[in-house]
């Protein structure tokens, strides 16, 4: 099994956009093959993850698409992939193995969503099929349900108030604001407060407008490589040192909650075959599509004790000057959220902080960075490790 | 890397099934495994091919749900993949790619589908978004009138009068009928005649109602493991010696129709990886979504000469006793068409025909044969050739 590298990096603005999914996916990855020294036709397999795109413009079978867009030939296989949120990761990690197996050499993925136009509401139902159609989703639960249900079962097995969690996942919004503030591809750019947060309509108790992430338009796209062809092309190979996909059915077959043992397995997964600890992360973009979700994240991953996720970043633990920064992009909550583009995104902000070119989101001394995706009630879920 | 085997495999029954498609796939896997040999517990990662679950039962992310069905662990990582009418021959080739490369050993791959429920005119208008949305799906075009388009292209390109080529076109349904009448798992048992076809209603001028496949419900699975590993679980290991996928955009950019490039450039590699011809093949599963799709398929694959696959079919040269026997299993037309499980139910077949288990379709010496799978417009074609 050959290293695999990341080489170049791309990402659109993440909004609203005028663009069609393809479009979008064309830009990032056109960046994303230029900042590696290379054209096109240098490109041997493309992976797309994308989620709703026959809902949100008629588009199914879009690989192929996104494919020619960029002019390549029939030569090269096109494949999407869809795992819910995770599916940009599950590209990306569908395209390691074709490059550490030495299937290909170089290959294209990331992915694409066009999330706004249909508006949160029917996004927010459309959406919701990525629960189990037989067991959850007739109930009438979205996914600002399931998460607030986690709330109430993270408070009680944790025996911490409501109240109080409420404040810490507050806190987690107004960093991830903060940090958001400082990245020009952010949906949001604006720093909130806790009242803010508390001011905001409920969306499903406990939580608020603020303690959710948007729907956007979005893509984003990496390069990878063997690591022989990447050390020639470009001068800071960001390499790929552990990966880890793991599943789980409907949340009743799920025993621990508000543990997510799909995480768990995933992350115990990437750090073994990186042969590294959690002490080892300095920087993390991890899946907070809602705040309970960030506090959730950072324990799986055992950046954080099971319990303190949410004291810690009350600490100021989880951003700048503390031990691990976590979204130092705005994550989903402030960057923005094109679903199936999600995974590719959190990658093109580990690259970008590992290589020291963050600008004022610069996390000082970052070696390690870690990427965690989650798709669906904690279904699908992809960890990686990744290293200069 | 390492050589890939075929196992165990699995099909439901196809047509119309009052079960989910996630309990069809658990049918398709469970006899996949238990003729492999194998414990659940023993699937290392799944992938599923699926295509419009989300609008046929409200489904999407369903790799995961069908993995939990199965009982398997977290550990276990489950991954969609859609590429319309390919999808179940990408996920065969993504399980193939994580075998070769040692990443997993034993892995389970296949397709579901229920596309019955929702009728076929709205069948039809949906699965029209796998052609181009910005290009292509405006128009209103649905595909039986991108192989309307091509059966006239095709008409004019060989200079062949459109009466004729009716006359070879259905003698193709007619064919595909015989094979499907000896198979107990096919939708439609029955043999027809050419008249059958010249009687039944126009769809899409020239196709009729006979020249087009079913939309059906039903999943297909097959189990792949290392070269070592499977000598020692079943007695008759089907290697898969070549795979080739590639893919192309809307119909404008391609060149040379009624040619169709993804097909020629996947089964180039396919047949090139092998080290084989298309003179080597004795029994061949290909995408007869339309008759007229099966004469054209043949030529692209290099079993007939180009113009001359209807005739072949009319000379008998392509069922038993001919040169090679195409679709013995009835095809698309005849076994149906559960979009997403179409790519593992033609490994079903092969694996069953090359181990000398067809019955009374048994193919007479048969020993490489090869599997051929369509997505979209000719956007994503999975060519695949295996040897016992």
């Amino acid at each position: 099994m050959r290293r695999v590298a990341v080489l170049g990096v791309g990402m659109t603005k993440f909004g609203v956009s005028t663009k069609s999914q393809v479009e979008m996916f064309a830009e990032a990855a056109l960046e994303a093959i230029n900042t590696s020294n290379l054209k096109p036709r240098d490109i041997q397999a493309v992976y797309v993850g994308n989620v709703l795109g026959d809902f949100e413009e008629g588009q199914m079978n879009i690989a192929p698409f996104c494919s020619a867009e960029l002019g390549l030939p029939p030569e090269v296989p096109a494949t999407r992939v869809e795992g819910a949120c995770a599916s940009g990761s599950v590209a990306i990690k569908e395209a390691f193995m074709g490059v550490a197996a030495g299937f290909y050499d170089i290959v294209l993925a990331g992915g694409t969503e066009k999330a706004t136009a249909m508006g949160t509401p029917l996004a927010t139902r459309t959406f919701a099929m990525a629960t189990d159609s037989r067991y959850e989703e007739f109930t009438g639960i979205t996914f600002p349900g399931v998460f607030a249900l986690l709330s109430h079962l993270y408070a009680r097995e944790y025996g911490i108030p409501l109240a109080e969690l409420k404040e810490q996942m507050a806190m987690v919004a107004v960093k991830n604001h903060r940090h958001g503030a400082r990245n020009p591809l952010a949906q949001f750019q604006k720093e909130i407060t806790v009242e803010t947060v508390f001011n905001s309509i409920m969306i499903a108790d406990p939580l608020q407008l603020y303690d959710c992430c948007p729907f956007s338009d979005g893509a984003a796209a990496v390069v990878l490589a063997a690591e022989g062809i990447a050390a020639k092309l470009v001068p800071k190979p960001v390499y790929i040192l552990g990966i880890g996909q793991a599943s789980a059915g409907s949340l009743f077959r799920q025993r621990g909650l508000p543990r997510l043992v799909a995480r768990e397995a995933a992350a115990k997964k990437a750090y073994s075959m990186a042969g590294l600890s959690p002490e080892d992360v300095h920087v993390c973009e991890l899946h907070d599509c809602f705040t309970i979700a960030e506090i959730i994240a950072s324990e799986g991953l055992g950046l954080c004790e099971f319990g303190r996720g949410g004291e810690a970043a009350m600490k100021g633990e989880t951003t700048y000057g503390g031990r691990v920064v976590i979204n130092p992009s705005g994550g989903l909550k402030a960057k923005g959220h094109p679903i199936g583009a999600t995974g590719a995104a959190q990658v093109y902000e580990i690259v970008k902080q590992l290589r020291g070119e963050a600008g004022t989101r610069q996390v000082d001394g970052a070696r390690v960075g870690l990427t965690d995706t989650l798709g669906g009630d904690a279904s699908t879920v992809v960890v990686t490790l990744y290293g200069i």
